[in-house]
């Protein structure tokens, strides 16, 4: 998907809502345990119920490679249900991968071209030719990790090189990498006063927002700070919607979260 | 597999080779295509004809997921294998995870319980609370990303934090986590020069070293500035060993290989 569709999509619905997919066996309504793959029926369950309130869904692989052959099914299952019922919606495996180059058009081949992704999430530890590969790939995107919403964060990602933290050294890096346009970056919610700065290094970037909500990062806050023009943003909130409710109502409950997010969007977006 | 136990298979092999199963469809023979599983089938018969001379597999990830289901179903059957027909053998998931604390422990549950790896690869970036639930496994090994062997290496890694390299910052900072002894590092051999500098600050934790052979680097040199009293080294070995020979007598000539460095260890290990 191009950018300037994931805007007009924005426009449209009056949302910058991503939708984390963390399926979770022990977390979701026991009822859905009986059915043949369980953590897709809970995905098409929620994206039946939310699609019209999100611009994007965000799986992250660690939850479907936790269960071996039948997670990567299910979440063949979501991408494929996403792709053909949902092309307006932009899709990110959430894998934060990086390797070598030839290993990671590997992994660029597996999210892009066989599972058919739009985007996904990458480490920047290993510099250019580990994010290159997956650069190359026309009307696809890599959104790198730049200030994650963990404490962890703290450790190197915000220690200064020379003056300039880590994680804006990365920003500022990365700009200078072949096919630069088709970068996205992660910065986490609960350090949203570091995104005015952020803005100065990559003033027209989307930027993938996790720790809304149950990370406890505040809506309005990010877009003071990260909005740009075009919006910029995408917000991405996952146990808050998904697990709303654990019972047979699960997906209304979810439907009931994400238009509330929704609704802020709305008011932020018609205030520009 | 303990600590202990690497040793002493390493001791009793004379060989610290880890053999690197990078299974490229482009690149096996030719003959495999018409197998059920080709990439089981390569790598089968490549362990069949190599197991007495390494200590240590690794099957990169992004091989196996470039295939979708195909290729998890075949990473599977060849950890199940290994596993199977010989536990004293270290396995490695070469996967380069890290995320936040709950789907971190996803990716452990993936890699040593679902799969039954004894140790994974992992990148730094997230900090602490991203790598301490895989070290909460025991008798699991976490091999965390220091220093890489490809060029981009020197776009973050080699830069100063407060005067002190990144990679090195790293190093230092992890010897604090909880169940730090679970750590091992990756260490390029395509900068054998650091390995002294790293060893004053891990003088005892075992390095797994990629990059001999096909990306440059030097066997003896590595040995002379890492070793310890222990060993301390899984030296890594893909292309140069499984690509060996792309006819049918693919797995002799990996076997060939495999031999030659395991007779150059040897006489390393004897000249101590």
């Amino acid at each position: 998907m191009t950018t300037e569709k994931l805007i007009s999509e924005i426009n449209r619905k009056k949302s910058f809502l991503c939708i984390g997919l963390d399926v979770d066996l022990d977390k979701i309504p026991k009822h859905l345990l009986s059915e043949k793959d369980p953590i897709f029926a809970f995905n098409k369950a929620i994206i039946d119920a939310t699609h019209h309130l999100a611009v994007a869904y965000k799986p992250n692989t660690a939850f479907y490679e936790a269960y071996g052959i039948k997670g990567w099914r299910a979440l063949e299952k979501t991408i494929q249900y996403l792709n053909q019922n949902h092309p307006e919606i932009f899709t990110i495996a959430d894998a934060k991968r990086g390797d070598i180059g030839n290993t990671s058009r590997m992994y660029a081949k597996a999210f892009f071209e066989d599972l058919g992704f739009d985007s996904v999430t990458a480490a920047p530890y290993m510099g250019k030719d580990s994010i290159e590969p997956f650069l190359s790939f026309e009307g696809k995107h890599t959104i790198l990790l730049a200030l994650t919403s963990n404490e962890g964060a703290f450790d190197f990602q915000t220690k200064a090189i020379d003056g300039m933290e880590v994680y804006k050294t990365v920003l500022e890096t990365s700009k200078g990498w072949k096919n630069s346009k088709n970068l996205m970056y992660v910065v986490g919610a609960t350090k949203a006063e570091y995104l005015s700065e952020i803005r100065t290094i990559v003033p027209n970037s989307f930027l993938l927002v996790p720790g809304v909500g149950a990370q406890g990062g505040s809506l309005s806050e990010v877009c003071g700070y990260g909005m740009t023009e075009d919006v910029g943003l995408l917000i991405n909130s996952s146990r808050g919607i998904i697990y709303a409710s654990s019972e047979t109502n699960f997906a209304d409950a979810a439907q009931i979260e994400a238009r509330k997010l929704q609704q802020q969007m709305e008011i932020i977006l018609d205030a520009r």
